[in-house]
C-alpha cells in the first residue's frame, strides 16, 4: 500500500510517499482502507516540527480519517467488515475524565495517522461516522468537533438560553458554532473579516464582531448581551484573547482555553478569575463517549462541517501551505480514493 | 379590587366573584395587576376537591399568571413599577435542590393565587416575563412549562442528539416537546389521536404514536429507535404508563415521573429499574433558577407556549369544565383585562 | 494448570477441576498466577443454574480475584511482570456512563473467570491492587464494592454529613458502610440480628435498626434522623423492602437499586416516587474508573474489607454451601497458592 | 443598645461605640442578641479602607456572628424566638449557581454586620448553629468556613481518596483540612512554620511542607503524591503561588482561587491551564444550601472549629491588629456577653 511519512526529520518536504505492506489486524485491532482525512493545526506544527514534543520519525501524519473496516482481528465486537467508521485521537479513552486517557496515545502522532491507503485501528478507538455525511465530513471530525462538543456539551453543560462566544472561524470554532446553535444557544462570533462574519450569520451566529473594528470586542460582547456576559468562550486566540474572555464572561461564565492561534505571549493575573467568579479550564479533545454522542447530534439536527477545501491525499504539502495561508473558512479535507 | 375565591368548600358553584381591597406590598413585596392567569391540573383539583391535600378557605385560586408591578414594598430591588413578572410556584425555592424549597409555600394554595385584579407576590416568588410573549401566553409558565424544564434541563441534562418520550399532549407535555426540539433532541410523541400527532409533528415531533393503536407502544418506541431505546421520558401517564416507559428506555435512560393522568392505579417491580439501568425520579416543578434559564431559551429561540382557548377570568368554572373535557391541545388561559 | 470449570450443566456437583494449558497473553493481554478469589451471590446463582442468563459451558467461574502479573502480551503499557492486579467485573467500561459498558462482557460468565492457576486478563480489564490489602483482601473488591463505591460515590455525589442507609451485612452493604464512614457520613444499618449490628456499630455505623424488632423500620429511621430521613439507600432487599426505603428517605433521597436478597415478589406504585421526590437508580457495579478511585480511598483510609472465612480455591463448593447458610458477615475469600 | 460602627472615614480609629434603638423586625426578618462575631481579612481591610469596594458610612463591620432570636416579623417561619442562629455573607443567595445571589446584598458592608448587641436578619439570611458548637465557634463559620466547603464539596465534589493541597494556616485554609480529612481525602499543607505544620498534622494533614524550606514547593507535592500531583487546590496566596499551585496538580486538578494573601501581583500565562489540563475557578464564599449541608457534616462529624483567641468585642481594633500581626492558627473571635 501507500503511504506517505514524515521521514528522517521534521518540514513539509520530508513528507513521502513509501510503500508498505498491508498491515494485518491483531486482537482487537480492525484494518480500514482509508477514505478521507482532514488537517489540523496540531499536523501542521508536527510536520512543521514546531509542535511541543518531537516523535520517533518516521511517523504518517494526521490523526483524523475515515475508512471502511477490511478485516477484523480476534476479538473485535463493535465493528464488521463494510462498516465505516472515523478514528479518535486518544486511543484509550473511551469514556469518564481526562484522567482515563492513557497520555501517549496520541494518533498522528506518537501513534501513525491515517495518511495512507490502509490504516490499523483499536476498535477501541473507532467510532461509527454519522450517516449523513460523506467521508471527508466525517474525517473532519476526530480532533475540531470532539474539542467543541466536549467543551460546551461534556463539560460545558450547555443549555438551550445560553450565550457562547466564538473566537474566529477555524475548525473548533465553527463546530462550537453549529453546536450551540443546534443546542439552541446563542452564538456570537468575533473575526477579523466581516465577509466571514456574513458566513458565521449563515450559519446561525446570532452576532458578529470584528475585533479589527473592536480591538476591545468585550465591550461589544457586553453590550449585545445587555450587560450580562455570555456563559461560555471557545478561548483559541492565546493569552491577550483571554484577557478580553475574561471580561466578557457573565458571572460563573465558562473559559475552555483550547489553543492559540493568535499567539502565545501574553499573560493575566489569575486574581481575575477571583473577582469575576469565572470557571477556566484547559479542553484535551475529547473522550469516544464524547465522540459518540456528538454523532447522534450530528445525525438528529443533520449537521454538516464547514469544508473549504479538498486536496488529494498525496498533496498534503499543498493542503498544509493553504492552511497556513490563514484564508480558509473551515475545515481542509484530503481525499485518498 | 374585584376577585374569585373558593368560599365555604370545595366545588366549582363555590367559585365565587368577591371585592376586597387592594392589598398593600409589605417588606420585599410587589403588587401587581393581573394581566392573564393559566389553568392547570392541580387548579382543576383543588377547585373540585380532590387534590390530595385541603387548604383552608377561602382561597384565591391559580398558581399561574403575569401582572404589571404597580407598587413596591420596602427593600424591593428586583422590580420596579411598570415590570411585567411572572408568578413562581414555589414561593421560597430560588435556586439549588428542591431540599431548598420550604415546602408549604405554594401559590394557588395554601398561598392566594392570581385570580384577581391584584395580587402581592414576594419579590423572590416572580421573574421577569420573555420579552417575546403576550400576557396570555406568559402566564402558562410556572408550572407545566418549568416543570418540563426542570426535568430536561435542570435535572435530566439534555443535550443535542437525545432522544425524549412524551406522553400526550397536555400542558407539560408540549412545553417538554418545544423544549426538547430547541435542544437539538429528537422527539418522540403517544396520543391517542392522530390529529393530535399532526399537530405536535407540526411543533418539532421527530415521530407520532397512536398508542390506542399500539397499546404496547414501548415496541414502536424501540423500533424507531433501532432498538436503543430513549434517554429521556416525561412520564404524566400513571402506573400502567411506567410498565412501557421502562421497556421503551435506553440503558441509563431517566423517567421523570410527574403525574397521573392515566389513573393511579397500578404497581410496577421496583427491581426493573435494577434490570434495566435506568433512573427514575419525580418531578416537583423547579426553582426560579430553573425558570430564569427557561426564560431566556424562550426569547433566544422565539418560542411561544401553545395555547389552545382562552376565557374571561371571570368565567374560570367554564374553563375549568373545558379542560376537564379532555380536548384541548395545549393550555387554557384567562384573560383578565 | 489446574482450573475448577463447571462443566455440561449447572450444579455444585459440576464444579470440576480440570487441567488445562498455561495461556498465552495476546496484545494488550496479560498473564496473572491468581493469588485469590471471593464469592459473589451471582456466583452462586451462576453455579447453581439460577441466575437470569445461562451461559455457554464449559465456563471458569468467579469475576473477583487477584493475580500478579507474570507474562505481557504486545502493545501492553499499564502493567509489568511483577506488578499484583485485580480483575474487573466489566471488561469493556473503562470509565463514564453506563452506555460506554459492553454489557456482553462481564468476567466469570460469559468470560472465563479466575478460579485457576492462572487467567488472561486485558490490561484495560485490570487495576492495580490497593497496596495496603493482602491478596484476599484484594480479591473480594470487583463487585461488591465497586457496586458500593459507584452507587455512593461516582453517581451517588455522597458528602459529609449525609445520612445512609445500609440494608444488612452483606458484602455491598458492608462496603457501603465503610465507605459512607470514610466520607464523614452518618450510616444506620438494617439486620435482623443484634450481634451483626453491634459487628457494624465497629466498622463505625451510627445506628443499628433490628427490622426482625421493627418490621416498619422506616419509622425507626425518620426518628433517628429526627424526621428528615435519609440522604442515599443502598436497596439490596428487594420490592418489599423498597416500599419501607421510600418512606425513609428525605426529601431529593436516593435509593440505589441494587439487589433483591429478600425476593424478588412484590411491587410499588412508582406515583410514591413522584410524590416523595425521590431518585431511584439501578446500579450495575461501575466502571474502571470508579475502582481506581476507589482504590485511592481504601489506601488513604487504610480500610480492608472485611472476610468473614476463606477456603482453599479448591474447595469452592463448599464455600457456595457456607455462603448460602447466610450466616456470614462480610466476604468469603478462596486462597490460591 | 450598643453598636460599633465605622464613623465618618475608615481606619480603626473611627470604629466607635454608639448607642442605638433596639431594631423592630420586619416582615420575614428576625432581631437577634449577638452572642459572638467573628472577624475575616474582609472585615480588616474594609476597616482600614483598604478593600476594593468602599461603603457607605457609618457602618456596623463584621459578615460573622451568632446570635439567639428574641423576636420575629411577620410570615417568620424558619425561626422562633429561642433558635440559635448564624449570619449568612450573600443575603440572598439561598441556593444554586452564584448567578442566584444579588451582588450587593453582602453583610458587613454594604449591609450592616453584627458588631452589635443585636442585629436584624432576614430569616433567609440565617442558619441554625450546629448544635455541637458554642457561640465564638459557629461564629466563624460564615464566610471562612462555608467559602472551603464551598470550594472542596459543592463545586469540587471531594471524595474520600481524593489529595487535597491547602496554603497555609488562615482561617479558609484549615477549614478546608478539617473538612477534607473528615471527607476521606488526604490533606497537604504549606506553611513557613515548622510548627504551624505540625499543628495541621494535629488536626489530620498528611503530609506538610515548609515553602521557606522549599520554595518550589510544587517538587515536594509531586514527590509525596509519587508524581501524581492533587485533586483539589486551596489557592489562597496570590499569582505566584498560582504558579507552583498550577505544577503541583494532577490532570484534570481543580485549583480554587479565593484570595491574595502573599500578595496581588505575578501573571500566569493562561495556556498553561490549557497544557496541564487544570480547571481553575473562582470562589465567592458559598450559597445558604452550601452553609445548611456544612453545618450537617460538623454535626456527624462534631467538628470544631480552631480558635486561636478571643477578644471582647468592644475590643475590635485590638482584635484587628492581633489578625494583622499574622502570628495567629485559626480564627479570631469577639465575644458579645
Amino acid at each position: 500500500m501507500k503511504a506517505i511519512v514524515l521521514q528522517n526529520s521534521p518540514g513539509l518536504n520530508n513528507l513521502t510517499l513509501v510503500e508498505r505492506p498491508i498491515p494485518t489486524p491483531r486482537r482487537q485491532e480492525i484494518l480500514v482502507r482509508v477514505g478521507a482525512t482532514a488537517l489540523n493545526y496540531r499536523d501542521v506544527e508536527i510536520a512543521n516540527g514546531t509542535y511541543h514534543t518531537a516523535f520517533n520519525l518516521p511517523l504518517v501524519p494526521l490523526s483524523d480519517g475515515v475508512g471502511e473496516v477490511v478485516a477484523v482481528g480476534d476479538d473485535v465486537t463493535r465493528f464488521k467488515v463494510g462498516d465505516r467508521v472515523c478514528s479518535t485521537f486518544w486511543q484509550r479513552w473511551v469514556g469518564g475524565s481526562f484522567r482515563m486517557a492513557e497520555a501517549s496515545y496520541q494518533r498522528g502522532g506518537p501513534v501513525d495517522g491515517l495518511l495512507a491507503e490502509y490504516a490499523v485501528l483499536d476498535e477501541q478507538a473507532a467510532v461509527f461516522t454519522p450517516k449523513n455525511l460523506t467521508d471527508v465530513e466525517a474525517a473532519t471530525l476526530p480532533c475540531a468537533a470532539v474539542t467543541a462538543w466536549h467543551a460546551l456539551v461534556t463539560e460545558g453543560a450547555i443549555k438551550a438560553g445560553d450565550t457562547v462566544l466564538v473566537q474566529g472561524t477555524g475548525g473548533v470554532s465553527l463546530f462550537a458554532l453549529q453546536f450551540a446553535h443546534a443546542s439552541g444557544a446563542r452564538v456570537i462570533v468575533t473575526s477579523s473579516s466581516d465577509e466571514k462574519l456574513t458566513r458565521a450569520a449563515a450559519l446561525g451566529a446570532f452576532v458578529g464582531i470584528n475585533y479589527r473594528k473592536s480591538p476591545e470586542w468585550s465591550e461589544a460582547v457586553l453590550e449585545v448581551t445587555e450587560g450580562r456576559g455570555v456563559d461560555h468562550v471557545i478561548e483559541v486566540g492565546g493569552p491577550r484573547s483571554f484577557q478580553q474572555s475574561l471580561k466578557a464572561c457573565a458571572r460563573r461564565g465558562q473559559i475552555n482555553v483550547i489553543g492559540y492561534l493568535g499567539g502565545k505571549e501574553g499573560s493575566i493575573n489569575p486574581l481575575d478569575i477571583f473577582t469575576r467568579q469565572i470557571v477556566v479550564r484547559g479542553i484535551p479533545v475529547g473522550s469516544r463517549e464524547s465522540f459518540e454522542a456528538m454523532n447522534r447530534a450530528i445525525e438528529a439536527n443533520d449537521l454538516h462541517p464547514v469544508i473549504d477545501r479538498t486536496f488529494p491525499w498525496t498533496d498534503v504539502a499543498g493542503a498544509i501551505r493553504y492552511l497556513e495561508a490563514g484564508a480558509h473558512f473551515g475545515k481542509i479535507g484530503l481525499i485518498h480514493n
